[in-house]
């Protein structure tokens, strides 16, 4: 198991586009600088989707250009196409994960494309980022979603995530990612479908998770992926995204619990978290009608509590 | 990893002691004939403590008796001393708890007692259980609280937990049990405790953990025990017991929450996990007031799900 932990806060892209309200740019970016200053050190700031979508994620451009004069963090993002990778490039984002869906179902309702129509847009971003220089070539995740079992399909058979996996990989991906889209996965399914995808792929090609809590295993799924030697986590500050019809529901890992979990086995993760749990005052502010969820900002921390990373 | 798991529901007994709400005996006698039904193989159904200091479980004796007459039920209580022990023999329980706080603080707090009178206590129990026909002998396990850390003291050495964990069995216990009281351990710590205690009194006198989620850990540390060997964990239906000024700081893990990770894993728990929630209704019933927590009630099974016990 690594010492060393990265968190990667989503909260502004994942957390923003499962909610109704809009946040000003402005708070989007004291957020995100706010979260930085507390030691996190990747944060995927937006989606250059079509802002007709996803207005919540129109001023992505913006947002990552403010988010690049911050020292020290990888800016990432989302983007659904080549179209949406040149945008992210023009921007200056370090990291660019695009979404291809194990259910093939999901894939046409999310983005309208098969498989293969995914794999052939990889393609074609990757080509255009051979074309720049490695200076401004931003590191290309492909993120496979509903890995652990789709609401439209039920289960996805794990054969064919790591098949997905290769031919990402084979596509031009500098690294896949796996996704727990539906909130579906248990620890023994992480742990399997992770040593098969790197089996497949190689340990270098996937060392990160997005996990979700929607059935609150969201913190066993990261033991599990911990314990085959995943580094980097997903995870929303306030849990934001979580589905507000279904009090207690939440969508993403909450940042808080989960950086408390780390820290408190001795998993160094840089990040200060009483100043991070700080940063929920200014998402609350922003969007006072979203409910924020965690338990440690509930509980507080243990008495003589010892984080791993005793200053940022 | 052990492939079936018991799951001792403490609700009757740790949810209801921590609300002030007092549920009539006719809707417990309901709630744990529904638990047993749905395949529920241990239940604490109360405390013999006095009732003037827990109102709420002063008809522990009457319950006893009914779940005693549930086939195939092991009827569990938890005693604060020997008056407690006799208590419970003569109702007919099968399995006594006695609690020894590991924080000195906290024992002096909880049960105005030393961890030297405590021990006293535990030796005129096992006294008197000697003296039982065997048929009548309860299991007699000593739970050591706070084992993961306290309130009041903060950090508790683990060399001390160890140390009154082989004085427990010597003074008569047949097992020892690990408490995280106030919500402290994390998953690291969880397995480096389990070992450390099982290493110091065998394998067999260490089978079961009693964890919180008060910081969102609690399934995650039952991970952690479940790779160390642990085949039996407390929770309480609804995660009753909770804090209930403080939403979401949830006090026991939630048994819906718990069977549906270990079924998902394949691990067999016996439980048919749709008739386990509706048995909500009788508790929300009950105690309209309070409330349940619980992620896999709200977000319901994933689609296609198998658990590993087919039918109950």
């Amino acid at each position: 198991m690594s010492n060393r932990i990265l968190i990667s806060e989503v909260g502004p892209r994942d957390g923003l586009q499962m909610i109704r309200s809009v946040m000003p740019l402005e708070a989007k970016c004291a957020w995100i600088s706010a979260e930085a200053a507390a030691g996190v050190r990747e944060i995927e700031v937006g989606s250059f989707v079509r802002p007709d979508l996803l207005p919540q994620l129109a001023d992505t451009a913006e947002v990552v250009r403010h988010a690049c004069t911050i020292p020290g963090l990888t800016v990432a993002v989302l983007v659904p196409n080549l179209k949406g990778a040149q945008k992210a490039v023009e921007a200056g984002a370090h990291k660019i994960t695009l979404p291809l869906s194990a259910s093939e179902t999901h894939s046409l309702k999310n983005l309208r494309r098969t498989h293969a129509q995914v794999l052939d847009e990889v393609r074609a971003i990757a080509a255009m980022l051979r074309e720049l220089p490695p200076e401004q070539r931003p590191h290309f995740e492909g993120g496979i979603s509903t890995a652990f079992g789709c609401t439209l399909e039920g289960e996805v058979p794990e054969r064919k995530v790591v098949e997905l996996a290769e031919q990402l990989m084979k596509a031009g991906c500098d690294e896949v990612g796996l996704a727990d889209t539906s909130g579906y996965a248990n620890p023994a399914q992480v742990k399997r479908l992770v040593r098969a995808v790197r089996s497949a792929v190689g340990e270098n090609a996937l060392t990160g998770l997005h996990l979700h809590n929607t059935r609150g295993l969201g913190l066993a799924n990261v033991l599990a992926g911990l314990e085959v030697g995943i580094t980097t986590f997903d995870s929303s500050l306030g849990g934001l995204g979580g589905c507000p019809f279904a009090p207690g529901a939440a969508g993403n890992v909450v940042t808080e619990d989960l950086v408390f979990m780390l820290e408190a086995m001795g998993l160094e993760t840089g990040i200060d978290l009483e100043r991070l749990i700080e940063v929920r005052k200014i998402v609350r502010e922003a969007l006072p009608e979203e409910p924020l969820y965690g338990f440690v900002p509930e509980a507080g921390l243990p008495l003589g509590f010892r984080p791993a990373s005793r200053s940022t």
